[in-house]
């Protein structure tokens, strides 16, 4: 029985990097799409996303059968719980990856910006957090984790930065409202990717070390509301 | 024991009940503040996030005790799975309440929109479905919860006419970008707090009828890749 539930929770932790892997990939799919204005790869994306969204929803099923049935110790119990919330993180990935793909499809159909905007770094940012963020988990780095935290600034940095630059694009220019606005969104989305590996790193790092490191700044604040 | 498990966990759901109308509250203030332009009523919405993440963080400890205790039954595990669920969720949507707050500060800076949008019908038909989904939460009500599922897409028709309606306000007179993209993002955060409250709703159908209805147009679809 004890034998049989390290393997299935081997199994279920598997599962959950297999579909890391195709999120990571719709991402990557996403993005290129959006930098090559290639609409029938932005097609792909909501291909994936239906991948994505069946791995959630098995994942999700069989860490409930595993919490069920293993009566499992208290590490073995925080690493299930945080597969089920890593699975919710990487489905709101791929969601993100199909918002970037169908901004790609407007955009496409208005004219290029004949403009320098840091778009591809800030993607490459985000997409290298959520690599970082997965190799954490697999590996128990935290080391890595706490890496791929430092790194969610630089992306908050890079999405001001590209908010700022479009609105001084819109306003001079209102004939790229359209453009511009999906562009925000873009960048908006890719914020959201870095936050979510953000999550996971956390996540690694509680489970690895005990200690809360949401809302570090918070701490021991309002105790007494609780 | 088994007496003990069932009050803690009865104590857990009001905890977690608590932090709902807490949220209810910070959604509340922050759409009344964008409304009213009142700055001072914004900051009070990054005090109850405060409040809220210490709620986060307190219900997934007690969360995760009740499931290494308790050795619970199948369908109390789903309940404690779920309320980590909801837990996350309600935080998230605390945290779009920070940002309808922080877009309001920018909003104030500018002069107001003379201009009818449709934002507080909309901020309403958000708030309504965060309410009812909770409510659906505490009376295990599958009714109400299906009932908050079939307004999520009048939320997302909300925010599309918004976003189109600001787009072409933004063409017209370009002085408006500023408070064109400040809107189009407090539009965004709207329709985000009203998926979270359809993921609620979706929870409570799932512990009520052991039915999943996420993902539904997706069913059956792909199951080899799994």
């Amino acid at each position: 029985m004890e034998r049989h539930f390290h393997e299935e929770l081997k199994r279920l932790k598997g599962k959950l990097l297999q579909m890391g892997v195709l999120v990571e990939e719709a991402i990557e799919k996403a993005v290129r799409a959006l930098l090559e204005r290639n609409g029938s790869l932005a097609e792909e994306v909501f291909q994936d996303e239906t991948a994505i969204n069946q791995f959630e929803i098995a994942i999700d099923g069989e860490g409930h059968g595993l919490l069920a049935l293993g009566q499992p110790m208290a590490v073995d119990l925080r690493l299930i719980t945080m597969m089920l919330k890593i699975n919710t993180d990487l489905e709101r990935m791929g969601d993100h990856a199909v918002n970037i793909a169908e901004r790609t499809q407007m955009l496409i159909e208005e004219p290029p910006l004949q403009m320098n905007i840091h778009l591809a770094d800030m993607a490459k940012a985000a997409q290298s957090m959520v690599h970082d963020a997965l190799d954490s988990f697999v590996n128990a780095d935290v080391d890595t984790a706490r890496n791929v935290l430092k790194r969610d600034d630089e992306v908050d940095a890079y999405n001001d930065g590209l908010y700022s630059q479009l609105t001084t694009i819109m306003e001079k220019d209102p004939s790229l409202t359209k453009t511009g606005l999906n562009l925000v969104m873009v960048g908006h989305n890719l914020e959201r990717i870095a936050d979510l590996a953000n999550n996971i790193a956390e996540d690694v790092i509680y489970l690895k070390q005990g200690k809360e490191v949401r809302h570090r700044s918070e701490e021991s604040e309002l105790e007494s509301n609780l």
